[in-house]
């Protein structure tokens, strides 16, 4: 629907941001972004301004020695599928402060301290870069010790069940993908034994589940990996700043009343919605929503080092970033988006990942991002296995991890960006297979 | 001398920022700062913006089995005592990744990979939240195998040598104290376990350095203390939006041709230097400078818990942080600024310790900050042991933890603020009293 006939959004009279009258949720704003490096160096763009931090719940219980998630079916505007699986909570800073002024939020005692819980994980981790401005969303998953109340779109998966979920397409939304990831497996320490005990050490799953687990020896040592990213953050030229939505039409992009788009037809769109749902405290509401103008390849190279699996892990930039860049898939871009790009400037990797054989593809599945922003943006994640003598030189902003030194990242904020979150939650739907 | 009058300098004719006409440099500009907690929640200020990460390294090396540091005797135009002690190489970005087209920045192959070196600390730390917009600076500690060339400016010190520099009034420079305190206390095992082994149980030194080692049982552990900080990250609300210089006008902000200053005469002052020296490349420049209205006193609060020495760190909110919040002392505050503020605002423990007996205090010592951005900014670091049975009831904000969980915080960004790095640096001279 047109800008101008969606009710409380507005262009704000200052700065031409459109935002919603309260002043809440989140606004629309042109992003200058300087750098020194990369095939565009300077450019004004739109992008979602969202400071308030939102709020990811994952409530596990052990059952009969066995972990499992309450996993919410949860629909929202954008999503393909309509309903996908999500955390157990999923709140805004109002929702999850103010509870006694509000309608209560099912589950929110558990996160809060008034029931007693045990934090397994809980830590802030970045959104998007390329669409939101500095996004973060707190990834949070609680070990409680009681039943907790039933609710109708709730259930219980072990964790197993959830992980074999995520080789279906666009089943586990981008929220429950990212808190999955930040589970360490150590947490399910027998599983994991009965794995490395009985199962063959050649398999893919086993040699996998090792990375996982800390098996083996990573060829670089955490202060090397710390030190490479300190360098990069240092050394790359890196300056945002906020501007006036009219100054976006610089950089070729055109505002019309029925949307925001690229000339090119490149990046993405950004329109308004109308919005009816039977399952909301909000019945119908209207909001922008960003439409990404093509998919999205996420590919992570692994390979065998001196008998570990290791994963191809790249220091990406973007625009909206909360720090200067945050480790990513091996293959990270909208392909579409390079088509006219100078051949020096295409994405390392792109051309062996499109054309690589079927034979080295582990895991291949396509997921949605957060349907509450974006609207049926559809990605694909792989993993390729490559052998031990593929050429990885001439990269320098890829090294190689031990998926167990990319979790222990995953404890601390804005290290590991969401598209490798989603890839590190894959990978372990892989090695699921063996535990399962 | 006037801004009008600063070569160079100039009020940018579109949002009136204060900056260099090269755009290199730092800029002052306006900060509008709207949070849901304290006394002040809606303002206005001038804040120092530099986006630019600069560069702190330190050089060290075994000689006879003894770690030594490779020390700057260095002149900033805002410092006490004109000379203080610095890192090995300060620089900027532009010094360090355009070495071969500028002059020849001594040491700088130590840190570029250029010459042998091993990482012992390499970690972006962010600086004075209050007075700069998320401004961080690489603190890097490499240890080098062969001798570096002379440098008349600088001379090899041990560790401890260097930390009984920490006794002394405005002698170690704020980089070199930030530095310092990310170096992990294991990485002298011998030193460690001489003292462990021989001395008695019961001094404050030895209880100190055993904290620093992880020796003993925090009573938070560290899953716990990262969920804390995730939660008041979550729960404040905190938005940063830059503004025309003119708009501080509104929070009682003065801007004359001679200085900018609170119509209250607190917080800090602006105003333009003329600086000349005989020892840089370049021998005189203008500059603004930034001069905090009174001293400061920062005062960690540290207490025997079952046998353990744990210090009460405050989770602290700034201006210009680069996230929400921060680990500080557990008092930091400008005295003076809060003469007439409601009692219930007055900062926590405050009243405590300007009145403590001098048998609690352990460490008091003056000591500047960053001489090339502050004009004389001296502030009053201590460390004061309370006792076991010492109320530490209703302090929210506040936690327990030991000196070795701040120093494993010290290996990732932003968790640690600069002044409680300072503090970290302070304790480190004490339990030196021990070692050395």
């Amino acid at each position: 629907m047109p800008f101008s006939t969606m009710e409380r959004w507005s262009f704000h009279p200052e700065d031409g941001r459109l935002a919603h009258d309260s002043g809440r949720f989140f606004s629309i704003e042109g992003l200058h972004v300087r750098t020194n490096f990369g095939w565009r160096r300077d450019w004004i763009q739109p992008i979602i301004v969202q400071p308030e931090i939102g709020f990811l719940g994952l409530i596990v219980r052990e059952f009969d020695g066995v972990l499992h998630a309450l996993v919410q079916a949860k629909a929202e505007p954008g999503n393909i599928n309509a309903v996908q699986l999500s955390p157990t909570l999923q709140a805004t800073r109002s929702n999850y402060t103010r509870v006694h002024n509000g309608a209560h939020v099912p589950f929110i005692e558990y996160f809060n301290g008034t029931r007693p819980h045990r934090p397994l994980v809980d830590v802030l981790q970045s959104e998007q870069g390329s669409w939101f401005l500095r996004k973060r969303n707190r990834n949070m998953v609680v070990e409680v010790f009681e039943d907790p109340p039933e609710h109708p779109n709730c259930r219980w998966l072990t964790l197993a069940q959830l992980r074999a979920m995520l080789r279906y397409d666009n089943v586990v939304n981008m929220d429950l993908r990212s808190v999955l990831a930040c589970i360490p497996t150590r947490v399910e320490p027998d599983a994991v034994g009965r794995v490395l005990d009985g199962l063959s050490e050649g398999s893919f799953e086993t040699r996998l589940l090792r990375s996982f687990v800390g098996a083996g020896t990573p060829v670089h040592n955490m202060n090397t990996l710390l030190s490479w990213i300190s360098d990069v953050r240092t050394t790359r030229e890196f300056v945002q700043r906020t501007r006036p939505l009219a100054d976006i039409d610089r950089s070729g992009w055109i505002r019309r009343d029925d949307g925001i788009e690229h000339e090119d037809k490149k990046y993405f769109s950004i329109f308004g919605v109308s919005v009816t749902t039977g399952h909301r405290e909000v019945r119908s509401w209207m909001q922008p929503l960003l439409s990404p103008a093509n998919h999205g390849m996420l590919a992570l190279l692994v390979k065998e080092i001196d008998g570990t699996l290791h994963a191809l892990v790249h220091l990406r930039t973007e625009a909206g970033g909360h720090d200067v860049a945050e480790l990513a898939a091996t293959v990270h871009c909208q392909p579409d988006n390079y088509t006219d790009v100078p051949e020096e400037h295409r994405p390392t990797y792109l051309d062996y990942v499109l054309d690589v054989p079927r034979t080295r593809i582990r895991y291949d599945a396509w997921h949605s991002e957060e349907g509450g922003r974006f609207y049926r943006n559809e990605n694909r994640y792989m993993l390729v296995e490559v052998p031990e003598d593929f050429d990885d030189g001439g990269a320098p902003d890829h090294r190689w991890m031990t998926f167990g030194q990319i979790t222990d990242l995953l404890a601390h904020s804005h290290y590991v960006n969401i598209q490798l979150r989603s890839l590190v939650a894959c990978a372990s739907a892989v090695y699921n297979r063996a535990t399962a």
